[in-house]
This record gives structure tokens, C-alpha cells and sequence, in this order.
């Protein structure tokens, strides 16, 4: 079953990649990388696993293109199968908004079916303590996902903050250092400032410290990665780095390996 | 002209790469980062500078199945003129081996035309004297390449360095990281023994540290890159780091931005 939202592209791209090779060991650090499949969005499930595996990283988080969120138990069911067999942990789905509370079951029943430990999430904010009560009850942890300036219910890390941080542990934020950085804001202060939250991270670049900013491979915008990473490994966050390379939908993946790259090429030196 | 030389796949592969922009600023450093053509054997000479760009590197190293040695002057003319369109720097030749004064010959004349500064190559031992004799005599620098276990001529940088050093200043090395790792020596030490000749230099990573060892995405292998690079720039090497990544022909260019991705990383925190 497909998406009925829309969502696909009129046409695939389909794409013939070398199979990958596991990626260097990080097990030194508590953390591990992962891709954001917004990333791929333009490409197949299949695909997306493909190019995941190319660039040596074994987490996802699963857009909707990849697993509808009206997806039939079936297919969540050999989605998840397929993603075993490939070695892809998909541990969590999003980005996945929240309007309704029609919309926030939903997306629980979708996870809690596709075990993922995880929603990265924009719930409506008349919607937070509804999704509160879901969390406890699916054991599933919401990240709530920053989304720049111009957006109205979660333009920073900070804004999602303040209205969780005495909510149940398993409210969370997903710190999105391109749009942290949109705000010009540096992400290693969002570490500081709101670590007891930070459940997961998507990394990327960005061009400038403003709303003009759009993504550009890592490494090659204005965002300090060495300075966040640091952070990172400093305060010994625990979760995922997911990629979310949001340029060249088309051809997503030499901007995936070469991000991926960076990060490791950092990190072998931390 | 294509080569004569069956050089050529039967079926070149094509590849509709997004356009690049600029790498990031390297330009504290003394040195660039450049690309040894081997590396896309497969893809055409205008392939091979969009995936050149792609991933924001600007000096290149031809290898003939992108101007081939016996090219016309009108195909060497238009090849650099489509270089200099791209903004890429073709700065060498190579590898060109030189088994006759006839080749020896060939190789200058067709850097001259190309307005190359540098040949690697491997010309016989026998040849040194008169290729000596021509790098001064064209103001172009020969880098001797050395090709690991079990090349006769050149199996490490030492067997290179013990019969030029002192020849002509012009007469130097080209490291090739990988190959001195698979000699189970740490390239660091080539670049701190041999660096009075040390002019050009390939990086990539290797499996192993033997002559099993076979190349893989930089960061992903043995080789101890942050050490390297340490050394590089501890050095103040001036010349080029032209990534040769052998595997996956067919389809190179995620490796290659991975590869190039982890050196920038690498390069960021130094």
C-alpha cells in the first residue's frame, strides 16, 4: 500500500549502488549515527536501505515515503522485515506531525507495530499532555523536532523545552543543529542548556546563521560540527547523529557519504 | 582520439550528477586536496571533472583513459580547455610508466602540451638518468610512484628515494599512503624520512597492512588517517593530496565523497 498522502514522487528514481561494507568501529562512543530518510525521500524503501548501507550506517529513522503512516500491518510488517534483514535498526519514525488526537494515536499505533522506540514528533501544543499519557502508555519516547525560524510551534529546541521539561522523561527533543543554527544559534548550546532532554540529534550544514539558510553537506557551511561534536562526546549524549541531507533529492548520496564522511573523519580524531 | 591502448571499457558507464559548489576553505593550509582519475577509469573525461566538482575538490591528476598518452595535440588542447571551463586544475600526469627513452620522451611532451607541472610516474631504473636530464630540461617534476609488495620496480618509497636523492630537486616521490601500508609501514614515517623529496602525495585507506590488503572508504581501513594528516601539516607539505579510490568503478563517486568527507573532517580539527 502506498501513500495516500501524496507523498511519492510521480516517478522513482531507482538507483544501482555497490553494496557497502560496515563503517568504521565508533564503539568507543555511546552514540551511533543513523540516516533520517527525508534524506531519500525521492527513492524507494529499498533504495533508502541500499544507501544507508553504502555509507556504512545501520540506524534509521523512516520518513513516511518510506513506511506510510496508513501503511497496512502487512507492510509494516515485511517493512520491518526487510529492514532486519538488511541489518537497518529502524528505531524510529518522523518526521510525523500531530494536529489531531485522532493524528497522535495513530502515529503511536504505527510505532509501537513498527517497534520503534521513538517518534521524532511536532504534536500541536493543545496536544501535549494527550501525548504525554501515550508515552506512558506505549513506552514509546516523543522527540520533539525544532524547525527553524518562521515555523509557529517549535521554531527552536527551547520552545519545545519549556513546555516538557516537567513532563514525563519520555518527552523529549530532537535537536535540529540546521535549524538550531537558522536562529543563529549554536547547537552546542542547545546541548548544554536542554541535555536532560535531548533524546536525538539530526545533523547537517547549513549556508547561514539566518532564516536564508538551506542545507549544504557537512563540513562546507557555517556551522562549527568540530565544536558540536565535541560537545556531543563531552556530555556523553547516548543516542543517534541521524543524517537529514534535505539538498539534491535526486541524488541524495554523494552529499550522504560525503556528510557522513566529515562526521567520522571528526570523530576519529576525538 | 581514444585510446589505442584498449585502456577503455567496452561500456562506459554515464552518471547525472548534481552540480557541486566550492569545498570548504582549505586555504589555511599549504596544501589542496586533488583526485587521481584513476579513481572514475570507468566514466568519461566530462564525468569525471562533474564528479570532480560534486565534491568540491579542484585540482585533478589525469590518468590516460581521460587524455589518452598518444592524444592528438587538438584533443589535448580541448581537454584542457574544458578543465580550465570547470575550474579544475590539471596539475599531473599519471601513473605513467616509462619503459623506453621513447616513453620517457612521450610522457614530457604530452605534460608540456597539457601544461601539467608534474608526471607520476615509474620509469625504469635505467631510465632515471635520462629522465633527470628532462625534467630539467622541460622544468616539469617526475613524482615516482611506489606500488607496494611486489612491484619490482618500486615496491616503497625508500627503493624510490635511495636512487634520486641526489639527483635534480625535480626529481621526487609521490606517497601513495596506501601501498606503504600495505609494505606495513606507517606513511607518517615516508613523509618525516623521505619529505626533501616528498612532492606529490595519494591518499586513500587500505584493508590491511600486508599485501592482501585492498582499498576501502578513507576512515573505514588500517590506516591511521588523524595521524597522517597530523603529519602533513606538521610537515607544511605544500603539494596536493590526490585521493585514488580503487574500488567500486563502476561507480565511484559515494566513495569518494566519503573519502574526501572524512580527510576534510580530519583537517577541521587541526
Amino acid at each position: 500500500m502506498l501513500s495516500g498522502g501524496g507523498l511519492l514522487a510521480t516517478s522513482i528514481p531507482s538507483i544501482n549502488v555497490s553494496a557497502g561494507v560496515p563503517g568504521p568501529d565508533l564503539s568507543r562512543f555511546p552514540f551511533s549515527l543513523g540516516i533520517a530518510s527525508y534524506t531519500c525521500r525521492k527513492f524507494s524503501m529499498e533504495d533508502t536501505l541500499k544507501m544507508t548501507k553504502r555509507v556504512g550506517v545501520s540506524k534509521i529513522c523512516f520518513k513516511e515515503y518510506h513506511l506510510p503512516l496508513n501503511a497496512t500491518d502487512e507492510l509494516i510488517a515485511s517493512t520491518v522485515a526487510k529492514c532486519k534483514s538488511e541489518g537497518i535498526d529502524l528505531y524510529s519514525g518522523g518526521v510525523i506531525y500531530m494536529k489531531t488526537k485522532e493524528q497522535v494515536d495513530g502515529a503511536f499505533e504505527y510505532a509501537k507495530k513498527a517497534g520503534m522506540r521513538m517518534i521524532i514528533g511536532v504534536p500541536n501544543h493543545e496536544l501535549l499532555s494527550y501525548t504525554e499519557k501515550k508515552v506512558q502508555d506505549y513506552n514509546i519516547k516523543l522527540a520533539i523536532h525544532n524547525h527553524g525560524p518562521g515555523d509557529k510551534l517549535y521554531p527552536s529546541a527551547e520552545s519545545a523545552y519549556v513546555l516538557i521539561k516537567n513532563m514525563d522523561p519520555g518527552m523529549g527533543l530532537c535537536i535540529d543543529i540546521g535549524h538550531t543554527k537558522r536562529i543563529n544559534r549554536n547547537p552546542e548550546q542547545d546541548l548544554n542548556d536542554f541535555f536532560d532532554r535531548v533524546i536525538d540529534i539530526h545533523i547537517k550544514d547549513v549556508t547561514s546563521n539566518d532564516a536564508k539558510g538551506t542545507c549544504i553537506e557537512m563540513g562546507r557551511g557555517v556551522i562549527d560540527i568540530p565544536s558540536f561534536l565535541r560537545t556531543v562526546v563531552k556530555k556523553k549524549y547516548s543516542g543517534v547523529l541521524s543524517l537529514e541531507y534535505e539538498i539534491h533529492a535526486d541524488d541524495p548520496l554523494p552529499g550522504m557519504a560525503e556528510s557522513i564522511g566529515y562526521t567520522r573523519g571528526i570523530l576519529s580524531t576525538l
